[in-house]
């Protein structure tokens, strides 16, 4: 769990800090960031009795892009099925396995919008996709504390099931006389490439939709007006590629040389 | 979960009865308990804005003996391991199952003890076994909303999990003649949301990378002599991207449009 971080975004009741932290913290998970917190709500959980060294050290950022900055997977969280969905929309165990296979390799972030709002259409278009977690329908909205239990709650109960199946692995390897039968899909729960399908950071990927989004402006394919809207739209499009790291790097170096001969004329 | 009652022994806060009431209608558990609440909590939490149904059906006993009566099992909540142990003591999921399991055909009470002190002894004695969310070391103890929301999604959890076996299971036996092979690992194989995440045809990558190509070779970023590596790696690179056919066609727009502006000049 030491590769998640809890991003929370515009949290407006102390008490919810609070419910997270100690949550994150009940299941060992101790990377807690803020965007644009209610200041006094900001204030007095991080000075409430017992609020300990997790909330102490928990960062605060203006803006959910620099909160995301180090990650390779963005996540949010959404009550709501019935909005118009640009993204896939996963069920918490599935989530949850697909979160752990990569933490394995990189930072991953999960966030949670204000007790009111959710996240808005723009803290959205930097999620990779959403996850909720399965209520009943005629009562889906949980409590931010509530919800943030049951997340790390199944996080932690999917590494820990991962970790038991390597072991089982390992242990069969070592008895060493009888074949590991089915031994591909055990395999496929430890990490494939080790080290080599590590993800790009958003803070590149972010680079990239600049550099594109300046290229498109040069070239006149997106109108003055438009340009909010294309921002947002080039924003998803580059998060639903999954980019690897290097890959990344290499985009970003291509579109910056196209960018730097446009602007030559 | 109709079969399920939860059962608050002397809880002090009406936020946190509040907060199990709210968890339990969420995962659709409707039957909720108390026994010696404090006077004060329970009214304040049965009137609170949003209490609901739930809370002004839930019922008030003077011991827990009278509140466990009609049930066939019951389980205490614990975060301690190292009380002088008289019951078998299980971890969540294991509990889960088991819960589930006695569901099927009679009551079972799940207990939480005061936020200070837990079940007491006397109250554990009406237990038939305990449970425990595996929670870290260092931080065991779980504020009682969220340990009763992580607490009612295993519950669900292993619900839908029997449920969906069950059905697999019916499915196999009406099929009859074939045995379905790995049948979970090709149906996880197929798209889900069908005709929702149509991934883009080679063809339409294809034109993506040839005027990008272009695009590069007019920007210098491409060594003449390079350019057939180049072009490989470019092709690698874009079919990783697993594009979908919407995000396709958008990005050759893109490029298109770039290059257009780059021979402009």
């Amino acid at each position: 769990m030491k590769n998640l971080c809890v991003v929370l975004v515009g949290t407006r009741n102390p008490l919810n800090v609070g419910a997270v932290a100690r949550a994150m913290s009940n299941f060992g998970a101790m990377e807690l960031r803020a965007v644009r917190p209610y200041e006094k709500a900001w204030r007095e959980a991080k000075s409430a009795v017992g609020a300990g060294e997790l909330l102490a050290q928990a960062k605060e950022f203006p803006t959910l892009a620099e909160a995301v900055a180090d990650c390779a997977l963005v996540v949010g969280t959404t009550a709501v099925g019935n909005r118009e969905m640009k993204h896939p929309l996963r069920g918490l165990e599935e989530a949850a396995r697909l979160i752990g296979k990569r933490m394995e390799t990189g930072r991953v972030a999960v966030l949670f919008g204000s007790e009111k709002w959710g996240l808005s259409n723009e803290d959205l278009s930097y999620c990779h996709w959403l996850m909720r977690i399965p209520t009943r329908v005629e009562h889906r909205s949980m409590n931010l504390g509530q919800a943030a239990a049951v997340v790390m709650y199944e996080l932690v109960r999917r590494e820990r099931i991962t970790a038991e199946a390597a072991e089982g692995l390992q242990r069969t390897r070592r008895r060493g006389t009888e074949k590991p039968k089915r031994a591909g899909l055990k395999a496929s729960a430890t990490p494939k490439n080790k080290g080599k399908e590590e993800f790009a950071e958003m803070e590149t990927v972010e680079r990239i939709g600049e550099a594109l989004l300046e290229a498109l402006r040069k070239s006149g394919y997106i109108a003055p007006r438009g340009e909010a809207k294309a921002e947002e739209k080039l924003r998803r499009m580059l998060r639903r590629f999954s980019m690897e790291a290097a890959d990344a790097e290499v985009l970003l170096g291509m579109v910056r040389k196209i960018l730097w001969k446009l602007e030559q004329e």
